[in-house]
């Protein structure tokens, strides 16, 4: 099994992105593996797995690497006596944030007919986009905390009482994230976050809130991981972002009840299937008097949350084996042969 | 003004493409005009306008022009001596159906950096889908017709009473819907619609409901059409859809009071904006009992409805200098500098 990554992105996480696929090289230990890293002006080049450090792209030598074209069928390396494609059997989308999970990758994955790991498009704007995911999460009978939406040109009243905690409807890893405690906390908040975004969710802030993870697919059957209690501090630095993207060993399962852990998972599973078959997804959620709430849907987890699973590797390769397919359209023109005929002339 | 309609795709509406391209021939008699065929197995191919016909494609004949690859800023030919690029200033997505209208082109022109006329990426894929229209609608305090939805895999039960009208979520052009008045016949209609789609959503048929169309777009300020009521057939037959697609004669305003008018264009601006901006869609409204409820968004129109405007081709000129812009996301790795720095090492 041969197993393109696909990282990077004109997105605020492709650093983050870059660490995410680094790991990857530590996590994947029988597959052969090859690197297209999308470059912030979003062009393809082919790394070398021993080119896989992150210093190879804070120091712009990648840009000496293979330059790629996206055609039918794959990726192609262009070169005077023609082109090459580059050999793998399917691609991982490890773009966090825009481009990778708002849904480019995904179409242009989709487009081109290349087999690939990712959630799907119409997966990719309802999870990317924190606003459509209480939309979805609504109609599919998942818990989530109240929430009141505000646009850039909106009136910036709340009616919710403080703390509150203002999120951009579009980014991860908390960018523009802040607590607010007053009035004109929130002004400043929302200047904050919309420097990133045009909306943003404004949620109740409430502490003590217990949060769990669960990461998971579906291949041919459900494989879902441990359920994981993250250790929360009030703002992740950059070292905790670190180690968040770059974390490869195992962690503990949560220390819950039996039947917790069931909601937690029947939970994952509605929101999950169908819409996100293809994919590897970790979902967040708070536990507020016993009662189970989406806090976020991660499309791509850092890491692609493999820290979460006992074999990691052997699922993905399930799971490169058990990807949705598109549906085939068949274009036979009958029907400007019926409208040729029926004006009795080819116009 | 160069623009360069973009029209095929892999779609069940891919020949109705075909049909509304031929007519932009029509429309557009100031601007210099290209056209990008997009096959059925994904293949760009530049058409010279004179053989832009409906039999050129029927007859396979496409298959002698020049292919064409999207590469960053537009599209290219290749050629022995190094490629050529296609030159225009904006491209006009007229794709009908799959993507056209779910998101791929739109992912594919942001991913590339070319200006186009088309619903953005999340615009796409909120209106392509009619559940999730359902969804937006009511976040957004615009009324929509009752509905029901069911999957492919859902017991076939539902609660409303008959008659209805069965339709795919994610097809436009009637295609797979069916008007139901008992339980068999529900259930051929759902083989039928999931032959099409894996999803469903099932509304009341109400007879005698008066239909409006509004059509417009933003520019400086809001351009919007005149309110036609389209002249409805129980279902349209291929030559009344032929009509539909290559029509660039003026209709006539429909004959409704000011009120009425008001309240469709406000309905209208309350889903455009700002999701849409940089497109000219269709919504559809049902008036019942003087109340006004969104049937559907046409986020691609057929021939762009540009029959509904006064000067169509001067609007277009007017959107394609005022298109949504995407962010700009500088990269400048100081987060993994400062992983460097903390680490006292270069990995």
């Amino acid at each position: 099994m041969n197993i393109s990554i696909l990282f990077g992105g004109s997105s605020y996480e492709h650093e983050i992105s870059i660490v995410s696929a680094v790991t990857m090289k530590k996590v994947f230990k029988k597959t052969g593996l090859s690197f297209i890293f999308v470059s912030s002006e979003r062009e393809f080049f082919l790394i070398d797995p021993s080119k896989m450090t992150s210093k190879h792209f804070s120091s712009g030598a990648y840009k000496k690497d293979k330059k790629l074209t996206l055609k039918q069928g794959g990726f192609f390396i262009d070169g005077i006596l023609g082109s090459k494609q580059v050999a793998f059997d399917v691609a991982l989308n490890l773009i966090h944030g825009r481009d990778g999970e708002d849904g480019k990758i995904a179409s242009l994955m989709s487009f081109y007919h290349i087999p690939f790991i990712s959630p799907r498009l119409e997966a990719s704007v309802l999870s990317y986009n924190k606003l459509y995911t209480k939309f979805l999460a609504q109609s599919l009978g998942v818990k989530t905390v109240a929430y009141e939406h505000l646009s850039k040109d909106d009136e910036r009243k709340i009616t919710m009482s403080y703390p509150v905690i203002v999120k951009p409807v579009r980014l991860g890893s908390s960018i523009g994230v802040s607590i607010v405690k007053n009035d004109t906390e929130l002004d400043y908040a929302l200047d904050v976050a919309f420097e990133f975004d045009t909306d943003v969710i404004i949620e109740p802030f409430i502490t003590g809130v217990k949060e769990y993870n669960q990461a998971g697919c579906h291949t041919k059957d459900w494989e879902l991981s441990i359920v994981e209690e993250p250790h929360k501090e009030e703002f992740l630095d950059f070292e905790k972002k670190y180690m968040d993207f770059s974390r490869d060993s195992k962690v503990h399962s949560a220390d819950i009840s039996d039947s917790l852990r069931i909601t937690i998972q029947e939970n994952f599973k509605k929101i999950y299937h169908p819409l996100f078959l293809g994919s590897v997804i970790r979902c967040d959620f708070f536990v507020i008097e016993n009662e189970v709430y989406l806090n976020e849907i991660n499309p791509i987890p850092g890491s692609m949350a493999n820290y979460l699973f006992e074999d990691f590797e052997s699922m993905i390769h399930r799971l490169s084996s058990n990807l949705p397919e598109e549906k085939t359209i068949t274009v036979n023109y009958q029907y400007i042969h019926s409208i040729q005929s029926a004006k009795g002339k080819a116009s």
